[in-house]
């Protein structure tokens, strides 16, 4: 789709954050000038001096904070990746923190304090007032990654049998409105939202009409309950702006809003894809050395066992390498081909589970599909290759067990790139989180050993 | 993050579309009873009723739209995957398509638009009332996946120095508001917006407030030139709900709401994990055999090419291979570990450079740091490997090898991980379509180099 083009001209544009601007910064930390420093740091969106903290390196970090602190508002350490959060809190002098979490929702506050160690924890608990305090910790009742989590408990509701004008004399004497919401909720007595209303729709109607002849036909509630990645779906099929939580007996609880839900469906594809790669899927291009290190050794080493799985299968030839010594170079052919192929399905089956596209109801004919193209494939690469290792090594068998082990592995690399994540998530288990080991493994084993096998029973 | 399961119940709850009612609406469509069909098919969000067609096979496919083509409308039709929006169209009687196209926003006239052929879009085309269809003339007239594609050209403006009751007399009196919208723009007498208002701002507002008054505090314009990536970027950096676009002298042009913004994220989200696995972009579970060969073979293909050079680079120690044929065994571990450990890299990086984390202020501590972390993992590696060398096949020397050669491929994986994508982007490609292709070949060439020529000068 859209090409990246990363001049440094639309840097400018979209962040505010230019690379010039940063070297500015820079220069003034380490002048020590605090003066500079602000005029430079005013203009930026909180969203932006989060993302220069996370740029810039440690040393900086400490000497930026040291002479700004003070300036740190709320929605900047909502912002602030989890990686260098406690690192900026440790920093804050207490008041400016005090202040900073006062200002936002209840949301954002749970939202930063779930990453936290206790003792931080408490700091910011005690710096809220009771009321919020109250909220935030029902809130974090809530299991982690949960819409109870997610959700703001500040909510916008009306009797069911108000009218516009009902409803706009109560938003124009409720002076505690959130920051942000996109519909009135209508309720029932006893709290159970039953529709809701968009404020253009209210605007737009006479003072007289009853909110229920304006309501919106389409109308759906999360359970506070439920998986904040289910949220993102929800929203994302069905085009919500905001939509009300209950809990289990269907009474109001809090709003999720559409931004969060964005939010989530971005860090869900992070996850997805960092997992593919084998890599911890907390990581961070800010990360340090040793964060790093931690979160790529346990995968590489995982790698590590399977391959030398796979050299054990090798080992199990040696007799027949030792008189064909042309096999060695050419059996990384057949377990590359297998392990691209295998990446390939793997990657559009965990993506269409993501995206629940791939369900129980199309699984069998998806199965059927990539056992076909993993056949095709096969056959094709089988024939270029097949013609490679006969003329290039002078053998028209040695190119028939090249053309055989190819369509072995590329079949066994289609089956395995779409049953081991249909498995995966049969058994309750994450796709993304180890398909990848599973299935290269498999076709390298059996990509060396088909190739070698039979080239022992045809060659020798 | 959160687990997924799978479990048919949370299906159910989550899609109204129940692999139960999936069987049913099956059963329906093959006993042609189109009163069963209507009844399963009513409760059911346009969204699902797009995915049920993507799900199942072209046979029911085809049977299903027969017997209920008359109840498709613009909402299911601009749900559909593109991959077979073209066949639906073709079963629509032309009064059905007509009335579909017309109860559409001109951005998802749009957005259907793009993806067909010519006499298809002539017929939607024709089938707008003409103030419709030169508004999506000149949205057609942006380029592919800009901002101008994207918008709803319908927006909400007031003059600036407007009161709250003006604004709210002239919306009660506008009967063509769009659908949705959440603030109103403000605009000066050349039509350039110079600040917008949240409704949840007006409404709770007195009438003789003036406008200016209640504006938001930040307030950003979108180019219609500017890339839908960027878009998407700048909704999720800045929280935004809807962002006016501009032309080139900053007259509004048109609105971009964040429900299409999400869309987008979630499109590219798609395209960075396809073609990160080498998988054509536009792939989908519901794409037929023939397709699907299409989208991977050229991947493969490229593959193959990259792997015969692996096979060229170890033919050249045939005869080390020869006289210690252990090495063949031990050299696609080097080669797999360098594959996978370059992947780790890439992707952490590919994933930054989407989020504009990785930009040139951090680049070059980014790459000093991977240099460092494949060190360390290299170090750790050589040590447990060399291990098992020594003691599995009796040889330290052959031990040392496969150290240092995992060593080499370690360093060499992480500075090409980060390295190519890098390069990559500031040549302004999309750094995630051939890394991937780039750093394999790189970590398999060098890794069966390092192994087999060391193996070559230590052990001969």
């Amino acid at each position: 789709m859209a090409q990246h083009e990363a001049s440094d001209a639309r840097d400018d544009e979209l962040q505010g954050l230019t690379g010039r601007r940063v070297d500015l910064i820079l220069d003034a930390v380490e002048a020590r000038d605090t003066d500079a420093l602000s005029e430079l740091l005013e203009p930026l969106h909180p969203a932006d001096i989060a993302d220069l903290l996370e740029q810039i390196g440690p040393v900086e970090r400490r000497g930026l904070l040291t002479l700004w602190s003070g300036e740190i508002d709320g929605e900047i350490l909502s912002e602030i990746s989890d990686s260098i959060r406690e690192e900026v809190i440790d920093y804050l002098p207490r008041h400016v923190l005090t202040e900073a979490v006062r200002e936002l929702d209840t949301d954002d506050v749970v939202d930063i304090l779930e990453d936290l160690e206790e003792p931080q924890q408490e700091i910011i608990l005690g710096a809220l007032e009771m009321v919020d305090r109250v909220a935030v910790e029902q809130a974090m009742a809530y299991p982690e990654y949960s819409a109870g989590r997610l959700m703001q408990r500040e909510a916008v509701v009306a009797p069911m049998h108000w009218t516009v004008g009902e409803a706009i004399d109560f938003l124009r004497a409720n002076d505690r409105l959130p920051d942000q919401f996109y519909h009135v909720i209508l309720v029932d007595p006893r709290m159970k939202p039953q529709g809701y209303v968009t404020l253009g729709r209210l605007l737009s109607s006479r003072r007289e009409v009853k909110l229920t002849e304006i309501e919106e036909e389409s109308f759906r509630t999360i359970r506070a309950s439920q998986e904040e990645a289910d949220v993102a779906y929800i929203f994302n099929q069905y085009h919500l702006i905001s939509c009300p939580v209950v809990d289990d007996s269907d009474r109001l609880v809090g709003v999720i809003t559409i931004d969060d839900a964005m939010n989530v469906l971005d860090e869900e594809h992070e996850e997805d894809i960092l997992r593919l790669a084998g890599v911890g899927d907390e990581s961070s291009i800010s990360d340090g050395v040793f964060d790093t290190v931690k979160q790529r050794f346990p995968w590489l080493f995982v790698n590590l066992l399977t391959a030398n799985m796979a050299a054990l299968v090798i080992g199990q030839f040696e007799a027949t390498i030792s008189v064909i010594v042309a096999l060695a170079a050419l059996m990384p052919i057949v377990a590359s081909m297998g392990g691209n192929a295998g990446t390939q399905a793997l990657t559009v089956a965990v993506r269409a589970l993501a995206t629940r596209d791939l369900t129980t109801s199309n699984a069998m004919r998806v199965v059927k599909r990539e056992a076909v193209v993993g056949l095709l494939n096969g056959l094709g690469f089988a024939i270029i290759m097949g013609g490679i290792g006969w003329l290039g090594y002078g053998s028209a068998m040695l190119g028939v067990v090249l053309g055989l082990a190819l369509i072995v592995n590329l079949l066994v690399a289609a089956l395995g790139g779409i049953l081991v994540p249909l498995g995966l998530n049969r058994m309750g288990l994450d796709p993304a989180l180890s398909s990848g080991t599973f299935v290269t493994t498999l076709t390298d084993v059996i990509g060396f050993f088909a190739f070698l096998g039979l080239a022992t029973v045809i060659l020798l």
